[in-house]
């Protein structure tokens, strides 16, 4: 099955949703600013200042963040219009997410937003693993915190005879075989080399990307379940598997639930964007976000402190991995699935340090 | 207080939705489907052969309708490259409808669509009495049952003074004042002029629109009320004003409401297609649909018969009017109201004739 059947972020607006959850994303975004506006800025001059500046925001979910990128875009052209005397061009915004988001969410959230920001706004339903676009028709891509979830999961995970390989696990885990990871690592190279070929041939030459997603740091490279997300999927199986051992889960199920998600190294997007040769990349960096405080030594760019909670932990990672959860599990179990998860992980908290590294990765496209 | 603020056709796809009752809209789009082809593939031929051919379709709704001007465009593209051996265009749909519609619902249906039609989907959320795309991005523009609804209530009749001009009626009426019809009219030459300059911008020069309206037939130039919508506005204000007499309704409340609902003659629509001067008239025609398989004499080309009951057509109007009608009245006398107006309606049927005009105008944008 593929993913974008049943993936979403949680729709509407009360404290289960997306919406209301979204603050690592927001950090995100937030420490990604200058380099996104750097690169509408030289997208916009490389493009040899077009009438119509058009935009792509894919995987843009519903909330507070959805329309950062359009304001950034908005701001960094404006800029660049007073700096060089360029007459002011229209700026078309491009929000596009899986057919599973609430869009009508999203519609009326762009009403207030268009009355103070001169745009045009449209939203283009569909998986970024594939065509979205008309050719040649975007000078500026943009994608953030979206790029982790792949097409689907692995398929020699999905086969029959296989699906005790991870077992008990969700994902790629400390204790998961090679192979494991190996499949994970082969998706996310055919996912990401097909997701920079369809935006080559939808950016127009010159036409920039900024893409930001979870990412090893240096030291996981060899271990990508000890920190990050990959210990979230780790405490959410623990979760299930104490459920399981209650009667409460059937085992079998959490044997055959393999997340669609995986977290590349650095090395692992250089080596799939220079293969796949539509792109140029300016500039890749990762900076990682620690929770409760502490401080992850091991970084490329400044750690950034954000103060937060194990319930308010489980919040978010409720938000964004129910729709999945609920596809293998069922509903009536997720209540209760997420409050043994935020005991499990107040308990991984008060021993341990947390954080994530997400990098940020600026590329241009290559003129043919 | 702006249309669409309120306005959206019934969303889902149960009993009482646009989707199941749009019977009358399917045979518009059908009668006007060669009109539509022809405009595609002169727009198509006097915009030099586009790369990527951009259609938008305004007040697209969600139902079994939605998706025929994309078929339509695409039969009529593939037409032309075979007939003169063009490279076979991208096609870029464009649906366009009002921030309340569907667009979840909308958005689901997209998916098996893009499976067999090779096509990109995008969604335009907006008002049309507005700019809705970047300048000169579309070849095609399309718009079929929408045009009739203004963008507002014509402003004199919101007049504290002047609400108990159109006394019991919810529409021009036959024993609405002169004042009344003016104040419609101007309110529609307004909007329809507003339309046609936002179009003009974003048509591409040589690009073509097709619109199809509800408008009066000859006869019905000096008495708009006499037939068509007209009459269903004034059978719905006979049942509420028969249940103001049961005390069910606020009598003051009928008075207050008067719908943002036009039916223009085609000599209107011909003055103000001319007066704006964006575009050039290729052809301007009407037909008849009739109901209970009655003929109307008076057509320009051939009615057409539709069996259709006074149920259905209760639905009908239903399913087109009740947001309107919700923002006034509020829920709880929707439903006695719909089975009031059936009964109406069987009773009118059994003594007149029923039909409903529909113009169809081909328009070109001029080369400025």
């Amino acid at each position: 099955m593929k993913a974008e059947q049943v993936l979403h972020m949680n729709s509407g607006d009360d404290d289960k949703s997306y919406a209301q959850n979204s603050t690592i994303q927001n950090v995100r975004l937030s420490m990604t600013r200058s380099v996104r506006q750097s690169a509408i800025m030289e997208a916009y001059k490389s493009t040899s200042f077009p009438k119509t500046m058009s935009i792509g925001d894919l995987g843009c979910s519903l909330g507070p963040n959805t329309l950062l990128v359009a304001s950034d875009a908005i701001d960094a052209v404006e800029i660049v219009h007073k700096e060089l005397n360029q007459p002011l061009p229209e700026i078309h915004i491009q929000l596009n997410d899986l057919p599973g988001n609430d869009f009508n969410g999203l519609i009326n959230s762009l009403e207030g937003f268009k009355k103070t920001h001169r745009c045009f706004i449209s939203v283009v339903p569909g998986s970024f693993y594939g065509r979205l676009f008309p050719s040649h028709s975007l000078h500026f891509i943009h994608s953030s915190s979206s790029l982790n979830w792949l097409s689907q999961v692995p398929l020699d995970l999905q086969n029959e005879e296989n699906v005790k390989i991870n077992r008990g696990k969700l994902c790629i885990s400390k204790t998961s075989p090679p192979c494991v990871l190996e499949a994970y690592s082969k998706q996310f190279q055919r996912d990401f080399s097909l997701f920079l070929k369809c935006r080559g041939e939808e950016l127009v030459p010159g036409g920039c990307m900024v893409l930001t997603l979870l990412s090893r740091s240096t030291s996981e490279n060899s271990d990508p379940s000890s920190l990050g997300i990959g210990l979230q999927w780790e405490i959410l199986a623990q979760a299930l598997v104490d459920m399981a051992s209650e009667g409460i889960v059937d085992e079998k199920k959490i044997d055959l639930c393999n997340a669609p998600f995986y977290v590349p190294s650095l090395e692992e997007m250089k080596h799939a964007i220079e293969t796949e040769g539509s792109f140029s990349i300016k500039s890749i960096e990762s900076f990682d976000v620690t929770y409760n405080g502490t401080k992850v030594e091991d970084t490329v760019t400044t750690a950034l402190k954000l103060s937060i909670n194990a319930q308010q932990m489980a919040k978010m990672i409720r938000a964004v991995t129910e729709s999945i959860l609920v596809s293998h599990f069922g509903e009536e179990i997720i209540d209760e699935l997420f409050v043994r998860y935020s005991y499990l992980l107040e308990d991984y908290y008060s021993k341990n340090m947390h954080g994530c590294t997400t990098a940020v990765v600026f590329m241009k496209r290559n003129v043919p």
